[in-house]
């Protein structure tokens, strides 16, 4: 199996909880058509990006909303990289956290977000997950009929040694929900998920949620697919919405093969 | 000492070795009455870019070339970052070099390329320096007043535990002579030095030849300077030519302190 279709979803994401999960429903039954193998939701797809809402949003893992992401996994036999979630543990620890179910709804990677984001930009982004939220500590890969698939969150990016670590257990796409904001987005999304892909020759996705401008925390939007070689097969504006990109896996080894890398 | 001024000469190489260190005197000459205190050569300034060659120019350390870069570094004054030429050991050995020169002319560093650049892409560039040349081994970082500055050597751009381990040794600029192709510079020349300023949060200067369309291997030029959020302070097309930019040392804490990444 080296043809893999993948759908990413740029969701709204509303303050009803609820209403978040109806929408991912909504899109999952307009997918149905197009028989895509994987689908991946935007950092943060069932709360608003503000710390202190995380603690009120989170919910354990085998919670409700995970409960109901196991379930859409196995309704529409999918693998559901499901964005991240404030996730509560048994100690009251609150972190940004990705489930991943395979096509029965069993969850086969969590990835708890590693590096938290903290930023004090002179005339721009404010903003510090530590306030609330604890770091993850795993680098998460999970396997597929298609290959491996690392999956780390937003800030994670900015540190190549993570990604470089997902590579060398095996993965050959890395998944990142990510919502960058108004200034480090057009500064660096977009470089970020190229050179990432360049420097480990791998697939690589940025599954951000869609810009609503009544937020308090403004996404870039700018949902993207990088191939191994860097170039870009498929992107967003900020606006609502989702891709569908095939993935061709041998991509990864006919660029590993031209240009040498990592012998 | 916070503001240099620094100078990269896009230069066309030519085969008459001589002709080469010509033509570096002739651009130092011009710019004289700018003051600058550093100057950066491209790759291979003083051979053209064929592994057939690379033997054949070969000079020893102490050599006739390299005497006459020490010389040119203490009559005009400046930090010399002598781009790359081809380098002869005792046992006979070839190595991709870059000799470092103070103000005095004293060498103070030297990096011999440590990742060599063999690629065949379908379709596009192939080539293999491993058939001529050895690699270097030691990460290379010299001191000067403005703070601490380190060098490597094109293909050593794509490995990114390099850079990395240049600046925990205190690199705030990193220079990369480097002579990128028509396949692989359009494709990854600019971003790779923008994502290398970005998750170091340093300067990052790329020096190229100027494209000589009747060479054998056509270098795509693009000689460009970062700063340390990822943003382009200068770059050039592929013609030949100089940049002068003043570099603003105190950029790097002012963007470290914004966005921590390094604690």
């Amino acid at each position: 199996m080296t043809q893999m279709r993948a759908a990413v979803l740029q969701m709204k994401v509303s303050p009803d909880k609820k209403r978040n999960f109806q929408t991912v429903k909504g899109y999952l039954d307009e997918l149905m058509p197009h028989c895509v193998d994987l689908v991946i939701l935007p950092e943060m797809f069932n709360c608003p990006y503000q710390t202190d809402l995380f603690p009120i949003y989170a919910e354990e893992e085998g919670g409700p909303g995970w409960q109901t992401l196991a379930g859409l996994a196995a309704e529409y036999k999918l693998y559901l990289v499901a964005g991240s979630m404030p996730e509560k543990d048994d100690q009251g620890r609150i972190y940004n956290t990705c489930f991943i179910f395979d096509r029965e709804g069993k969850q086969i990677g969590k990835h708890r977000k590693v590096h938290l984001f903290n930023v004090d930009i002179e005339g721009g982004q404010k903003f510090r997950e530590s306030d609330t939220l604890t770091p993850g500590k795993d680098i998460t890969v999970f396997h597929t009929e298609f290959g491996k698939v690392g999956v780390c969150i937003c800030f994670d990016i900015r540190f190549p040694e993570l990604s470089r670590q997902m590579v060398e257990q095996g993965a050959e796409i890395i998944i990142i929900p990510g919502a960058f904001n108004m200034t480090t987005g057009p500064a660096h999304w977009e470089i970020l998920f190229r050179v990432r892909a360049v420097d480990n020759q791998v697939f690589m996705i940025g599954a951000a949620p869609a810009r609503d401008p009544e937020a308090s925390y403004t996404s870039w939007g700018h949902t993207i697919i990088v191939g191994p070689w860097g170039n870009i097969l498929r992107h967003m504006d900020e606006k609502e919405g989702y891709i569908i990109q095939e993935i061709d896996m041998s991509q990864v080894e006919k660029v590993r093969r031209e240009l040498p890398l990592h012998r």
